[in-house]
């Protein structure tokens, strides 16, 4: 393959195409433009890698590419991965599967992109089921025979030899491939979401409290749930319905339950005003007694689930009838969005239930294509309706893939432990990803702690207890500290919805793994320090680092999982403190920490502005105003960037929005004071009155009581 | 599909082919005639399912196959399954893997056929994974959408809806389908046995014992410890060679490690001397250091594994540098046989080593191809190498497909628990394979009494010690009764040789699922007893009888497993005594059966007659004659078919064999009397003196001691 053979698709992306190109792949699906402003502004680097190493071969059956692998390169990547973070050493099998038991590689969002620790990415935009020999595999053109070994005799013997190739496999005649420069790790991960066209931001509700009430709920059990909240004084923006608001379910009509639901109208009004949105659970898979059945059925694929249509998506006439549907049913009476259950898929182990890879749609895809990108369908539907309504929407899905950074879905799942969701969260931030680990019936009440936690750090902080009924009151002898979670969460809103807004026009994730960290990427590249002390990187990296992560610049969240009352916790070079406890930390390094089931380990940099609003009963609406404080940590002088538009519509795409700059500087005197940049005129600005707090080592108590 | 697009071929064998022809599949890999004299004698039964209901579609990518489905029809098969009997209600992905942790269909040995309750059976001849989606998957024009039930209100509902299709799913252009008829399910799979050649008659040595010794033995280890099963008298014909023989291994060399093995052919001949043959380990990879190394590597795969070249061998020219140099350097001086490790693979989880599915080999077959196949090449060539010697050989093998019913090998593997152990002995005998439940390591004197026990009644007796140096006697505080059944195993050579040659020339399995008892099936057909009571078969149905199994047509073997001593027993119709314990049972029900470490519970037909040798510290060898005592059971009048050839040879494919009948009659007085045909003139018999033993309950006592 020539060198010219890859084509500049955007400032630091690079595309190559050989053979038939792809049917209905995810880039097409979404049809999203990249943010090329953005990509500009990140400047032109060159092409990441010697040319002359890749080898792509695009065959009848599969196609195929070779990445040159070094010996110290690290992959990560890959979707919503559970069980590692350096996928290095393992091939992964890229099928979307509701129920990934064993480290293959399958998951509920298996992403065909990777991101290299030597600062360059690669994506392979495929409907299909993609493999990745992520250096498990030694080819014999590599010439590495002299490293035969004895097993018999030599201990440096290994079941998985080290190899010097990442090797793509894709099924079919071709094969679409992206390349994304760095040079840091970030810089790869922020050009993809930014090609991706930017994160999702979504509406400022959406980052305030969820949850979801039992499963065969009516409206006024849900509206009396709902109001509970406001009682135990814990936050609370949006109340999901699950399957019983269905006339039918599993499958599914899309028509309310007149018994349970006589008004829908009337419900979803009466939420609103108590300051709710309403959430609606649904699947894809249509019942006969759906009044859309019929229209659907000619649309749909050869194969039913639970004897419900799976509609072909990919064609304009089948969305048409689901969101004429949905639009008229909930959209148009207030109903915020959705809740996408099953679209991910399970047929190989117990109950499955999927269409199977052979089965046929109108549209020519099949059912291996038709599953790969079923998430992605239903999530570009969501969008695509509350646009029309200039309402943004945020909501769950079960089942997602590449390019989907701008999608305004979080993954869900119950099926993992506690480490296994942190895990994912760390991995999903490089692959475009939102995942929120589950809340709902937990064994006692320490574990109930530690997972709300965990889940007000995330990027939708939800209680999904639709089949035990748990609430944060639930386990009376912590509700405080549940409460001071929940209203930490709803204070920090101003620093989570402008760490979106970063991950909408800059592409940087806004819950993220480590790997992501620059300060950390330093020392790996240096000389001597690496591996010259056990609290070096070279460990730091062994450890693959899997339970703890960045929220927003300047939060390192650090869970303690239940049964823990102390663990190791790796902070990045300079100064932290304790975001409770006010203690000081050297950084660039590993620390012991010991917190009691009231702390969560949270760490603020030295430096850091932290954006506070008081803790509401709910996200303030658009044209509402909220008074902040912009609360400053520790010696250093420092700045931060405050975003700010209406919360709620997409008028901040043509420009409506602002960024504010706070600075804290030294004055006269060596003494630090705090400035911020007026809102422009004319702009509507959430924020009033703006105070400072300036060098405290902890956050400061809330005002109340 | 039009009715006569079936072509008969063989007698109760129908093919069907569309699209091109498979390459290098099981069939033509193996290259064995049908033994069409057995089909015949069967007789010319009808087409067993409606033509029209079958649907076939040769696709461009991938061709699928519809077969009708009833509402009580079970599914029977699929290769080495560990995880249930009735396959109905599971997609089976029947890919190789050495480690199928989930119940998807993977395995050593995942063949492409399955047998109905319905009494017919379904072939795929293929080498890609075929997929089978066994009423797991609900097709649109089923017109079952009446099904559809409520999940919310209706307890009815199921996760995975009831189906009425088995669907067939075989990537490439091309499909080669194969149907079996009954009526009987035994039919079945007799029909699938002869058509491939019929079963595998292995020499007399290798119903013997078998041991294999730690990895790193010496020649005079290995001796050493041979003869210790003198001294312990414990019978042992096969002593096998670990990993050390070879002089580099993993990847290996095929050579003799001669710091171990000074000189090969004076161990192997004394060996031979002390009454043992010697089994060689091995696996697929050419080392460097490997003197075929240079010859082999243009013929190889694109890909290696542990630094080891992968050989392509469906090349003559590979199989012949292959063969030349097992036969030179191990056959010639008396080597009986091989185990051949890890041509199975693990691709996908951790510790990876397999060659990947796209790896590219010089005949044009891709990794997927090879990996499905590559065990049964090496069985093959096994089986050709002995055969220009005029030996049989008998080994292990740990990847198998379909239409192996005739090689000589025996799948093993260590990963499994004693329940699937015995399990997978069921399901084996659906698909024209072999398998023995592996001994090893036990945490206990119970539980190795146990796995001992059960192995003696498989296919293959072994201890596999190589990585701990167990041995029969190492709990010596057990060491008498693991004595006892390794000496009741050579005591009942004569039944499992005869047993093996019914497999050869009948298709009968020598050891079995109970599923392929007719007087089982009798029941399931009939009217009011079916469910009419706890003990019917309709219970037994759906506990699935995967816990107890037959050994020929007279003994019913149900293990107790470690921490049992109790346990429920099916008994089809008819009287039954306890093998040792000697009491009677009333068959056509469950029973309950207790029993002491010292007994495995093993039950006799009233009316069996069993041929019992004495326990020799090995197997006769050609030409030796050895006592036989026939051993009648119970009160019934009884026959029995006692085979019999030189043990060794190929002498018996140009009929030099002999098939004598043994009768108990009501003579005179009601007394019942015992009768033999003579040994055909000029036949050398292996058994005389014959002596009788009539209407015993019990099995009687060795006489020694």
């Amino acid at each position: 393959m020539s060198v010219h053979a890859w084509i500049q698709a955007a400032p630091g992306v690079w595309k190559f195409a050989a053979g038939s190109p792809p049917e209905a792949a995810p880039l097409s699906v979404i049809g999203r433009r990249p943010l090329l402003e953005a990509l500009e502004e990140m400047g032109n680097a060159a092409f990441p890698l010697e040319e002359s190493r890749i080898r792509i071969h695009a065959g009848p059956k599969r196609s195929t590419a070779v990445f040159p692998l070094a010996e110290d390169e690290r992959i990560y990547g890959f979707g919503l991965q559970f069980m590692k973070v350096n996928q290095r050493g393992r091939t992964r099998y890229l099928r979307v599967n509701s129920d990934p038991k064993q480290d293959t590689g399958e998951t509920h969002a298996p992403v065909p992109f990777y991101v290299s620790s030597r600062g360059y990415g690669v994506l392979v935009n495929s409907s299909r089921i993609v493999t990745v020999c992520c250096g498990s595999v030694v080819r014999m053109d590599s010439g590495m025979e002299d490293r035969a070994r004895d097993r018999n005799s030599d201990r440096g013997w290994k079941a998985t030899p080290v190899s010097d190739t990442v090797e793509w496999v894709v099924p079919g005649e071709g094969i679409e491939i992206y390349v994304f420069s760095g040079p840091a790790v970030m810089d790869v991960v922020r050009r993809y979401n930014l090609f991706s066209g930017g994160g999702v931001l979504p509406p400022r509700w959406g980052l305030g409290f969820w949850h979801r009430v039992p499963k065969s709920f009516s409206a006024e059990e849900t509206l009396a749930e709902a109001l509970e909240f406001r009682k135990h004084e814990v936050p609370c923006d949006v109340i999901g319905l699950e399957p019983g608001w269905h006339s039918k379910s599993y499958p599914v009509t899309y028509e309310w339950n007149r018994r349970l639901f006589p008004d829908p109208a009337q419900f979803a009004a009466r939420m609103e005003e108590a300051g709710f949105k309403v959430n609606l659970w649904e699947h894809p898979y249509v019942s006969p007694d759906a009044e859309i059945y019929r229209e659907l059925k000619p649309l749909s694929g050869s194969h039913t689930v639970w004897h419900g249509l799976a509609p072909d998506y990919t064609l304009p006439e089948a969305r048409e009838i689901y969101m004429t549907q949905h639009l008229k049913e909930h959209v148009s009476i207030g109903i915020s969005g959705y809740k996408l259950d099953e679209c991910d898929g399970s047929e190989l182990t117990r109950n499955s239930w999927m269409f199977p890879a052979h089965a046929e749609f109108p549209s020519g895809l099949d059912g291996e294509q038709m599953r790969q990108i079923y998430g992605l369908l239903f999530q570009k539907m969501a969008d695509d309706m509350y646009r029309l309504r200039n309402r943004r929407t945020y909501g769950l899905v079960r089942a997602s893939n590449a390019n989907a950074s701008s999608l305004p879905s979080v993954l869900y799942s119950d099926l993992y432990d506690h480490r296994q969701f942190v895990r994912a969260l760390c991995n999903a931030s490089f692959s475009g990803l939102l995942w929120t680990p589950e809340v709902r019936k937990a064994k006692d009440a320490e574990e109930w702690v530690r997972r709300i936690q965990v889940v007000c750090f995330s990027p939708l902080a939800m209680i999904n207890a639709w089949a035990d009924g748990t609430k944060p009151w639930s386990f009376p002898e912590v509700e405080p500290i549940v409460r001071k979670y929940i209203r930490l969460r709803m204070r920090l809103m101003p620093y989570f919805y402008t760490a979106f807004a970063r991950y909408k026009f800059e592409g940087v994730p806004p819950v993220r793994a480590m790997q992501l960290e620059s300060n950390l990427r330093k020392k790996d590249s240096g000389g001597d320090e690496l591996n010259s002390t056990e609290l070096a990187y070279g460990r730091a990296v062994d450890l693959e680092l899997d339970d703890q992560f960045m929220v927003g610049d300047s939060l390192l969240v650090a869970p303690l999982f239940a049964g823990e009352s102390l663990r190791e916790v790796y902070l990045p070079d300079g100064v932290w403190y304790g975001l409770e406890t006010g203690e000081r930390y050297e950084g660039g390094g590993r620390i012991r920490v010991e917190a009691d089931l009231d702390i969560i380990p949270v760490f603020v940099r030295d430096g850091a502005i932290l954006p506070l609003m008081p803790a509401l009963a709910h996200a303030p609406r658009a044209g509402e105003q909220v008074p902040l404080e912009l609360v400053h940590f520790g010696t250093a002088p420092g700045a931060y960037r405050l975003y700010d538009d209406d919360g709620e519509t997409f008028a901040y795409e043509n420009g409506e929005y602002e960024w504010r700059t706070a600075e804290v500087r030294i004055a006269g005197e060596g003494a630090l004071e705090g400035t911020i940049q007026d809102s422009r005129d004319g702009f509507h600005a959430t924020y009033g009155p703006i105070t400072w707090k300036i060098g405290v080592t902890a956050l400061p108590a809330e005002g109340r009581k």
